[in-house]
């Protein structure tokens, strides 16, 4: 995966902080890219990092995990075994919208003239914190501080504090909180790494609700079949006189709260934000469960949700942080946002995966690549190994697709996709798509490496062992024995990680992990059978597995064929890696 | 290319016959097979052997070689170099059909009562013939006999001969010869052999003309630009009392003639049949063209057309028969077969390829692979060189495009299409399309023969040396002298002619047909240089040809790795393939 050209921001504008990640000015140039960075999520949903007022704004993005619309996929030129179906995590109902006008002026930050501004990212205390004085176009002070969350401890819930203090003259203030389901999905025209645009809306209304100052929208998809309620609440608190009235319809809703501003009394609205998502509860359910998770938000209240989100980052924290030892504060804000990005893909991912770009936007459509497995899992496995079984079991209940998958393309075991969402292979380019079977040992090598760390016989056992047999199964299939070279064990036609060089013999990665897998899944067996007679007679029982089997993965883990070549003394990445021409940099193209 | 499983039809029904390819009996089974043996065409058009009187249908298909609609490709994963727009050859207006109804019961053949039937492709005058009894529902005798051809004299002329005669009883007859637009594509949805099928009409009327018994459909397609005039007209012989009556719309057209039959007295019809096409040409030139090659058609009368069909076909055959010195009757009707489809496919294809399946259905969308240059193009050189001078010359057309197509892929010199009508690469799939570099080679390899065949050196040095100084470019820069491999030239990341096995490192056909291009391009430009300063002066400002360029081919081409494995004393077909996994037959799948 290459990314596009990241600007580097200035350290003036951006400066050195070892727990946050601080913007002193706004920044058009910017934009786009800060909205990723100021990203929250907790793995179930996620936000960009928009600014509350709407604009100025690249894509107000709101995601749910594993929230997806399905579409066929059209070939220039159809093959046998190609992903016939396409899946695009969607952008949801926006949520998070709070408008504000003083003096029937609008605050749009880029035309405001500011005197003061500051946004950070607190990763100690998993906030999104803004705080700014603007000087209004008639010229009165107005401060406004608001502090966004996603919540860890409450998977359903974010919320947001909008404080609003005149402070030096009175006026009227109006502050609009709206939710919206107009929300446009990036477009990627060309650009297989970006999301798909649709033709037309593909959130469709079900139903909504209005009470007080609650408004539920509830909608759902039509191929994928997936419904979505999402609910605000709000509650407002000043010594200044208030009007409160709220309207919605299917596609929208707005709460405006219209103020008698006076200076030096602060106006603190805090709005409640709940998202609930099934493939089969009837829309009266989930506006329930809204409702519920609303009433207790509002319950709690923002300061006590605010002391348990601190709470949790403190843990996290604590089994978590890298420290330099020798000091370099910038590279220490980097390590912790790295940390802490892992953190806002994962902590609640239960029943799905972790997507290529966590939850902070389209690119890669919100799919589940091998990413998970390989770069994810081994954190988590050290510092959350509760969360690194959620996600080895989210790959387990894909097994029977994989299996399926496998049926597709004439082989036995099961294959796992490439990238998916629910669970069927959505790579519409085979090369670098389906023919990446090492996806299968990584996984595999992921869950090694969680019951090597935990000891989790349990989980190794009741899941795992499935698993094993049935990729062991596809490796064992998809080499062969070249009697030409001592009758080695070869696998051909696959793609390494080195997406750039595809369909090729003997990756040297592939045939190493495919070695592993075969390794783990006969010593898996072999112990179970002698452990648990009745979970290995299950298992048999599950798998068909055959006697004959264990000893044919064995043989062709020890016959496993590794590219090495003597004279460089390295192992080349593929059989015909090192006969390639060597690239001219020289001649400008 | 492989084909469908093809029938093989009973001696009983279509018996050995040296010259023709006789059918003795209707037979649903074969009805779409049939449409393409009993297919008629001269390389400028062609028409599926369906029968005149509409139904029973496969597909009532009529092809204009190069008349086609293009489209945008979507992939559904696009990348670098993909070719962009599609090009399908359509089934145009169709000229073909005489309905007949005696007693105002219609004679649809398989419903009818026939007491004799032969239908012939007459391969030594080049018709297609018909002769058969009716007896009618109310148990009258109808002789019917019809004899069509696609004259090879005249380029743009068809004509059917259409007789009818009551053997036993008086009875009305009427004969409706018609012209109509709305013919459908064939549809391949999922097969890339196939062709495309279009959402709606892609023939768009824009004039229409009736005079007398003659009418003319003029129409365009609204992507590519082309337009396409048909015309019919018609002569009726009989001694009995006939009525006329013609009429037309802008996408239909008839001409009824009622008549009172008389037993034992002829009605003879003929129709004529015309077709023209154009990039550029408007409505009423088009119109014009019609008008004339059609009078020319009426004046001519049907039996000098056939008289001149006869003789052009005597010389076909004096110049092209290959007769079996062992007697084999079958075998000998199949060859002749294949002899005169080649020449249906070929005689008048000027400034256009020849389709891989000539001009009998739409299969590979009428698209010219390197199937004209080696397999079509031999025959020709030794037995119709100024044809295969036409096809070469259409090549040449396309250089400037295969110059641009070159850049594309950022290439030096010219990379002709893997597959085209226009000259643009209309290939969907990389790896058995574009990657198929081999045919340049094959263009070259083509012309090589040509020329040594027929000593023709002004064509040679005129149009030849410039695709060769393009050729051997592109071989230049797509390979590369491996130093590990005693600086062999090496060429890799090619497809061969085998599609099963794509983008392999130095596919032996195609090493060894790139050698013979670049050898070929150094003999002919040293022999202009010698031969002609100012032809050789002209190369080189048309082409930027340097003094270096020449010595470097030589020097690839005598470098050029060819596999060849000592062991088994064989040419490998690429560097891998012998070490592939040896089919399993013996497992069932």
């Amino acid at each position: 995966m290459i990314e596009k050209e990241i600007l580097t921001p200035p350290e003036h504008i951006y400066p050195i902080d070892e727990w946050r990640v601080v913007e002193k000015k706004y920044s058009k140039k910017f934009l786009a890219q800060n909205e990723t960075i100021f990203a929250l999520g907790n793995g179930y949903f996620g936000m960009r990092g928009a600014f509350e007022e709407g604009l100025p704004v690249f894509q107000s993005g709101t995601f749910v995990n594993g929230f997806y619309e399905s579409w066929p996929i059209v070939y220039g030129e159809e093959a046998f075994g190609y992903a016939k179906t396409g899946q695009t995590m969607l952008n949801v109902t926006d949520s998070r919208v709070i408008k504000l006008y003083v003096d029937d002026e609008p605050f749009v930050i880029y035309k405001a003239n500011l005197v003061e501004y500051e946004r950070a990212l607190n990763m100690k205390e998993g906030t999104l914190d803004r705080q700014l004085v603007w000087e209004t176009p008639s010229g009165k002070k107005v401060a406004i501080r608001s502090r966004r969350m996603i919540s860890f401890e409450h998977r359903h819930v974010a919320t947001i504090e909008y404080e609003v203090t005149l402070l030096d003259a009175k006026a009227p203030v109006v502050i609009v909180s709206q939710v919206n389901s107009n929300s446009t999905n990036q477009a990627g025209e060309g650009d297989p790494r970006l999301a798909k645009s649709f033709q037309e809306n593909v959130l469709h209304p079900v139903a909504h609700f209005q009470t007080n100052n609650r408004i539920i929208l509830v909608h759902e998809t039509r191929t994928s079949m997936l419904s979505l309620a999402c609910g605000i609440d709000h509650s407002i608190d000043s010594e200044c006189t208030a009007n409160i009235e709220t309207s919605s319809s299917e596609d929208e809703g707005q709460v405006v709260f219209s103020i008698d501003g006076e200076p030096g009394k602060p106006i603190r609205l805090v709005k409640y934000i709940c998202y609930h998502n099934s493939g089969t509860a009837p829309p009266k359910e989930l506006r329930d469960r809204v409702d519920r998770t609303l009433d207790r938000a509002v319950n709690h209240g923002f300061d006590k949700l605010l002391n348990e989100q601190k709470e949790y980052m403190d843990k996290f924290w604590y089994r978590s942080d890298v420290q330099l030892e020798v000091a370099n504060p910038r590279a220490q804000q980097y390590l912790r946002f790295n940390l802490y990005h892992l953190l806002q893909a994962s902590a609640r991912a239960e029943g799905v995966g972790i997507p290529a770009k966590g939850l902070t936007g389209q690119a890669y459509e919100g799919h589940y690549f091998w990413d998970s497995e390989i770069y994810v899992l081994p954190f988590l496995i050290y510092t959350a190994p509760r969360l690194a079984k959620n996600l080895l079991k989210y790959r387990y209940s894909l097994l029977d697709k994989a299996r399926q998958r496998a049926r597709e393309v004439n082989q036995k075991g099961a294959l796992f996709p490439w990238r998916t969402i629910n669970g069927e292979e959505a790579s519409a380019y085979y090369a670098a798509g389906t023919a990446q079977y090492h996806i299968n040992a990584d996984i595999m090598y992921a869950m090694k490496k969680y019951v090597d760390v935990t000891g989790d016989e349990e989980f190794l056992y009741n899941y795992g062992a499935e698993m094993l047999v049935e990729t062991a199964r596809l490796w064992a299939d998809l080499g062969f024995y070249l009697k030409e070279d001592s009758n080695k064990f070869h696998i051909h036609g696959v793609t390494g990680p080195d997406e750039y060089n595809t369909v090729v013999n003997n990756n040297t990665y592939t045939n190493l992990m495919a070695r592993e897998n075969l390794w783990y899944a006969v010593e898996t067996v072999e112990a179970l059978r002698q452990k648990n007679g009745e979970l290995y007679a299950a298992l048999v029982h599950d798998t068909g597995l055959k006697e004959g089997e264990i000893e044919a993965w064995q043989k062709a883990a020890d016959s496993m064929y590794i590219p090495f070549d003597k004279e460089k003394s390295i192992h080349p990445q593929d059989d015909n890696f090192l006969n390639k021409e060597v690239w001219d940099f020289e001649t400008p193209l």
